[in-house]
């Protein structure tokens, strides 16, 4: 009965859609709902971009398995890489944390500490927030401003078919790293030096603030959003917004050696944990094929890996992996949890901005 | 041993001094933490102001004895109460959302209606927010963003000795609410009318952001903040924030007959209500002796009621409460759940601003 639905019948993205439907309201806003962030007209010559995330103990981090400096990074870094996907300049940030009654405060003035740390690396100044207690599991919920120049906002819905599709850094590393940290025993043979990089890559993410900025400033970029939900899912959203289909080529996605050795002892395909692993934090973009040049010049010479993994079609394309042989199968546009057997539309496993 | 302090017993003010002492690292940023909201330099001529607050469930409002609808305003309510503090206009709202799993998708549909309706009637536009489950309570964090002439947010530092104290609206209604609500079992003889007035004021709070905007306009406030943890709390702030001491007349105190009608039936003080009851959302405000009338009458004209409690001292006056005799004693600058025996310092009655 739909009268009876709850979350997780509905799906996150459902129920953002139903909640949401038809805001808005005022003509300064350029973009509301559906991206990464806001995009809210100011003054002429700039815009805001907003975005708030939240982190939930055991959803979102895991206590046991990160210092308290690494969530609070986190929790900002996930901010900082939805306003980095706009192309923005990230300035100000507010801090609402839940607490839990039992929590201690030497451990909230760490998580602080990380949070004041990926702050100052990124030049963003921390302006507020607030303070709550909750019989619940912590939660730490970040709101971010940044800025652009006016129109200067890369959003999901200006793909075209023939853009070609790339993406910064690795994929699938911070899954494997979860994986690792999740699994009741870990297999002998894997090299500690592999498992610390997919863990870090999991709990220490780098947001692609500077790439971000990079790409909208050369105006060859059509479509961008952060990789959180895992390539497949993200690339999903950017599909639906710009009304286009993709090919992915499987043999393109970039997958770091210890991911391959993390994914295989666990017995994982690695290409699945780059397609639907999820928060990898990097950028999924579209450029116009007469300019890549200019964008990719300028993301090198800034010293940002980025690789080509496809490209933009026709909507009836749909989404579709391409093998090394040329054949192509539908790409399922899910997360790693939407795979798991019984654990369909499961809200709960991430966040979602909307 | 305060390595093992948790935030209950450090006070939920102390926590967010250590927490954020030092904050800041960049030149645009006005007014950080301290105030009901930030103020940043964005472009000449206006300044962003921005808040955000939280509410939990069972700690901030009652499911049971609250419409969904209701909720939702109230969320919105409380920090349109911050921006109006500043005497700022608001304009937009992020909606983070953290679920319980048996939520139903009814509910929050209407609780969703309410932030609308409560949007909508203040010209707000909800851009965006964030969707994530728990397995704790329901919260409901906003972040709202206004906008002030450069140069005219109110705050809270700026009283002097001599400057008199103004309350718009009445206080200890939203108390005298939460104690009937929360109460084992109502006193027979309370009229309905009292009883549904003063739980409404608690339930359904209207912030007071056209008085704000006046008030700000006037020129002659000199310190503002809005009534949340109570007066006595709040003018505390005030004092500490502009370094002036108080002096609050207690037959000034604008009380309701609904108020002191539940109050009393309840065996409560309604002074005591209106001095550390919380939940007010009302503006405290001080104002320049010789430019009273100028604030006055426009906040006269708009339909808006404001009272004379008292007036700003010497800082050496402290926190003190005028009897009709003329006689004074020292006001514990605390809300409500600070005088409950066993219960000092506890953080987790309401939730807090920095």
């Amino acid at each position: 009965m739909e009268s009876d639905a709850v979350p997780q019948d509905l799906g996150e993205f459902e129920l953002i859609a139903r909640l949401t439907s038809g805001l808005g309201g005022r003509r300064d806003v350029a973009v509301g709902v559906g991206d990464d962030a806001a995009v809210l007209d100011w003054a002429p010559g700039g815009q805001l971009v907003v975005t708030c995330d939240a982190l939930v103990e055991d959803r979102h981090f895991l206590r046991a398995h990160a210092t308290a400096e690494q969530i609070g990074r986190r929790a900002l870094a996930v901010n900082l890489s939805d306003i980095a996907a706009m192309g923005a300049e990230p300035l100000f940030a507010l801090v609402s944390l839940i607490l839990p009654q039992a929590l201690e405060v030497p451990w909230l003035e760490r998580l602080y500490v990380g949070l004041r740390d990926e702050a100052r690396a990124f030049s963003v100044a921390i302006v507020g927030g607030n303070i709550a207690s909750t019989p619940g599991p912590l939660v730490v919920d970040i709101t971010l401003i940044g800025r652009v120049p006016a129109g200067g906002a890369v959003l999901r819905s200006g793909g075209r078919p023939g853009d070609r599709l790339w993406v910064t850094g690795t994929l699938g590393a911070a899954a494997a790293g979860l994986l690792s940290l999740t699994a009741p025993s870990m297999p002998t043979g894997v090299s500690q030096i592999a498992l610390e990089h997919v863990r870090m890559a999991y709990v220490d993410p780098r947001p692609r603030v500077a790439a971000g900025r990079i790409l909208a400033s050369s105006g060859a970029v059509t479509a961008m959003l952060d990789v959180s939900d895992g390539l497949a899912s993200d690339l999903g959203h950017l599909c639906d917004a710009s009304r286009v289909g993709a090919i992915v080529q499987a043999a393109a996605l970039p997958v770091d050696e210890a991911t391959v050795e993390v994914a295989e002892a666990l017995g994982r395909d690695p290409v699945a944990l780059a397609l639907h692993g999820g928060d990898d934090y990097e950028l999924l973009f579209a450029l116009q094929p007469d300019r890549l040049s200019s964008a990719l010049d300028a993301l090198r010479q800034a010293g940002v890996t980025a690789m080509p993994i496809g490209w933009l079609a026709e909507p009836e394309t749909g989404l579709m992996l391409e093998a090394p042989d040329g054949s192509r199968r539908p790409l399922p546009a899910v997360g790693w949890d939407h795979l798991r057997p019984g654990r369909a539309d499961d809200a709960s496993a991430r966040s979602t901005q909307y």
